[in-house]
């Protein structure tokens, strides 16, 4: 039985800001499978920021990917056929197959998941990277203790809205920082933060600091350049802020600080990870995550892209803010 | 007995840059002394960027003092009256008595030293609070490697070239950054630096770059701006910069930094610290040091202003790097 792939590859390197011609879909045909092989139909694929990273040759924390290969990304789905003990035909199974309808594997790279209680897509989401990525941020460097205040960037985004309510389970104050009262509103209304400040509103720092009355303890940051600012001016002594993302310079631009003194006259500690360097906290977090899910104390929201062909567009709009909560693509 | 003591108070706060009309000379005579009293004669004391800091009304590490307050510092001396029984008229102490000939203290805040292999003014610079800032900075935040590469900028300065001594210990590669070729070739040819860049060379990142062909695994940073946004350019995955001082900013100026991506791309570590909130550990630094010393393996070089009317001066050339070494003023 031949199976016809379709599949978005890099085309080109983008020159500073993602254009759509960065991209380039390719149509090719499956073999049959060989022994110990699997074959998955990916019903859904992941869209994240730290893929702008692997389109430039530069050093980052992702390599770069070689032009002409498929977008590389974390998938969900289905095994539609298997040469391999492991794996039957209907198991639902996460991996990282890319910006692609199929992919084939030797039985590694791909994990079984169960879909019985939270739903498949939610696998590359909260139960995924992003879910692991929030929870080793707050607790392996902020370590947040009750009652402190604690700032999010990126609050309506995949992970930051997972870092908020983890940090309202640990009886802290939380407060998002996110563009457009959209945006707020499910951090707030949704997500449960205790207040969103609108970083488009103009006003940045003064709403942050009408928002940490008493200052910031920690900091879960993904953008970096002025919202980065606004809270080291806030900070307390020996705040501690995880940096996981600075979507600020993802086309390349450098992000500048001006109030680095804080990190001295503070004690701060600042303290950049990258959550694939640390799997052996993925199990916990995921636990944790999973069970304030079925148990309906963490919410998630998802924007669904409908096709593969769709895949850029979403990516381009991710990278510019316009997703609510996780960025997915619906292959199926 | 009368005893006519001479001190210096903060007159004014700096606007800005320190000028020598922010210092008052005063003379005051002190009574009989009570009972538990000593009186000790101060020998030489100490001038640091941090009392910079101090001359500001505004939030910074160490809490602003007032005006009219004599200068606060560290001193050493040696006990002229005593009535108090652990102290004895000759006793040698260091203790926090500030810009002035006499102090008076209940016993409180001064501590006896042994001089007999280590002289006096010492326990104000390498064995006192700059040696202590250089052991707790390197072994506790950078936690050098051997053979990894640390930087560290004001190398010729009183904390500077213990960091670097102390690395060299520890088998790394170790570049100092410094102000001039004079200073340079004291951190290479004295203190033993595997090189040292001259910053004020007008090639700060190529000549760093050359100097750290492994890259940098470690940074002990004194200076901020500049320096620091060349340091970051250049440093290794799971770096870790430990931030005693941003000499760049001790005039108010925010102290800009562009390379803030390295921090997420390199998994770095970036940590302020302030050696007073760590007093647990400066028994074991000052050992080590003591013993490198009374062996001959670690070396240090004094700046000394020759009377207490000569600080003020001395102490806007330290802001402005005239120093090598540890800056002193001897007052007997």
């Amino acid at each position: 039985m031949t199976i016809h792939n379709r599949r978005i590859v890099l085309a080109a390197r983008p020159r500073g800001v993602v254009t759509s011609d960065c991209f380039r879909i390719e149509d090719q045909t499956l073999g049959s499978l060989e022994s110990g092989q699997v074959l998955v139909r990916n019903h859904y694929m992941s869209l994240d920021p730290y893929m702008r990273g692997r389109m430039d040759d530069a050093k980052s924390y992702a390599a770069p990917q070689a032009i002409g290969q498929t977008m590389q990304g974390a998938t969900v789905g289905v095994v539609e056929q298997s040469n391999n003990p492991q794996f039957v035909v209907g198991d639902s199974v996460v991996g990282m197959f890319g910006w692609q309808h199929y992919g084939l594997s030797d039985g590694r790279g791909i994990t079984k998941i169960d879909t019985s209680k939270i739903p498949m897509s939610a696998f590359i989401g909260v139960m995924g990277m992003p879910g692991a990525t929030a929870w080793y941020g707050l607790n392996r460097i902020i370590d947040p203790k009750p009652g402190e205040t604690i700032v999010v960037s990126a609050a309506a985004g995949a992970v930051g809205a997972v870092v908020g309510q983890l940090a309202k389970f640990k009886a802290c104050r939380v407060v998002g920082v996110a563009g457009g009262a959209e945006k707020c509103q499910l951090v707030t209304e949704t997500f449960g933060f205790d207040a969103c400040i609108d970083y488009k509103a103009g006003r940045l720092y003064e709403d942050l600091a009408a928002a940490t009355p008493d200052g910031i303890d920690g900091n879960f940051e993904n953008v970096g350049g002025p919202v980065l600012d606004a809270v080291l001016r806030r900070m307390n002594g020996f705040g501690r802020i995880a940096v996981c993302g600075l979507i600020a310079g993802y086309n390349g631009e450098d992000i500048a600080l001006k109030s680095t003194r804080s990190i001295l006259v503070n004690r701060l500690k600042v303290q950049g990870f990258i959550i694939s360097e640390h799997l052996g906290d993925w199990p916990k977090a995921h636990a944790e995550i999973g069970q304030a899910i079925i148990e309906g104390r963490l919410l998630y929201k998802e924007t669904v892209a409908e096709g593969l062909e769709q895949a850029p567009e979403a990516f381009i709009g991710l990278l510019q803010g316009k997703n609510l909560g996780k960025q997915l693509v619906k292959l199926i």
